[in-house]
């Protein structure tokens, strides 16, 4: 693991830092000493480890409740390479919908590849990062939507450090079978008017879900439109679980 | 309106009153003087006014958010005396069910019919409280579940007073109508396995209603086991709203 920048803000440290040849970024309390709950974030499609909305959550994570925050680009996006394979995917995927395939089935299968790289890479940025002073081995929770849904559901399944997770503007066909394996606390986001996951699929992959405590959390708009009084809900879930 | 008795505990003042024959109960900060939210409450069916659940929500509305608030008992309730009419028809309605008929849309017309007094006599309520110099004419909000949702939901559609309304555990053959004609801001809870409302009845009463602002929460459990951290959103929501 290595550090390449560091800058402090209203009370938040960020680094930057490449594991392996993965591009991360660390936010914690300026000044932390010791162990810490963690939030891992996973951006959305299209988007980066530091995308605004991300962004803005993991500086109140930070600031607010005193954990830390870390999130790395996925594979394809931000600072990471552009990878053939998954071009040339997407260049058929559109293809196919322009010649009248459902869109769901074709993001889904697209999300299990990526997953495959990114559980791994996950859980080796939480094995380096929980080796830290200012951040130890404490608990863990994730948060996702979209891309990070799709992503998220195999990392939690597979991740017994992780204790809660958001979730969410993704549906059962990428991911229904991972579901079943996830125990922990969830708080799931659902667009009702969302254009590109079917409403059915959200609910029926939060019916999926395997954990005794899960809530969903509908609203109204597109799926781009999640409205801001989630982010207060967000922090109140981790600070509830992971504190 | 006539108060019967005051009594005052942590900070929090209880009158209990009656309007004409209505019994109800009022809560409000200790020495508050002036103008204020109020939030008007509306109990389950076979509760009271002052049953466990809305009491202590009552009294967190008060304590935490400065705000006041109302509820009276529904006919054939509390210390209402036996309505015949409704008795007749809740041993007829036991009746059918027996016979197999199904149980939801039985309730739903049982609840418009109390709707039809219930939505004047909160509409009176709301008058006489917002009288009282402790409390005057600030915003309004509404909170009901179960019974308090098939009653809040034609209240809230025709009282323009109410400026954001907690609603749940209710279906849609009780209210659909109505709903249409809702436009404040709503927070609406769900029970995953609500064995008194179907899915289906509940995700379609918050599809009907019209508002710009809805948020739907669903819980794993049975139609009795909302989780305790709702109530935390509850507050969030109006001191939001209202405030």
């Amino acid at each position: 693991m290595r550090f390449t920048s560091r800058t402090s803000f209203d009370g938040v440290l960020e680094q930057l830092f490449t594991l392996d040849e993965i591009p991360g970024v660390l936010w914690t309390p300026e000044g932390a000493v010791g162990t810490r709950p963690l939030v891992l974030m996973g951006h959305g499609g299209g988007q980066h480890k530091k995308t605004p909305d991300l962004l803005a959550l993991a500086r109140r994570i930070v600031a607010e409740c005193g954990f830390s925050a870390v999130a790395v680009d996925v594979p394809g996006h931000g600072d990471r390479p552009v990878d053939e394979e998954y071009d040339r995917i997407a260049t058929r995927n559109q293809a196919r919908v322009a010649a009248g395939e459902e869109l769901a089935p074709l993001i889904a299968g697209f999300q299990a590849l990526v997953a495959r790289r990114t559980v791994p890479e996950w859980r080796a940025v939480l094995d380096a990062v929980q080796r830290l002073e200012h951040v130890g081995p404490g608990p863990v929770g994730y948060w996702g939507v979209s891309l990070g849904c799709g992503l998220g559901v195999p990392f939690v399944a597979a991740e017994p450090r992780v204790r809660a997770a958001v979730l969410g503007l993704g549906g059962a066909s990428a991911s229904a079978e991972d579901a079943a394996r996830v125990t922990v606390p969830v708080q799931f986001l659902v667009q009702w008017d969302d254009e590109r996951v079917p409403r059915a699929q959200s609910l029926a992959l939060f019916d999926a879900l395997a954990s005794a405590e899960k809530t969903l959390h509908a609203n109204v708009g597109r799926h781009g439109e999640v409205p801001a009084f989630e982010l207060d809900s967000t922090l109140g879930f981790f600070a509830r679980h992971l504190a």
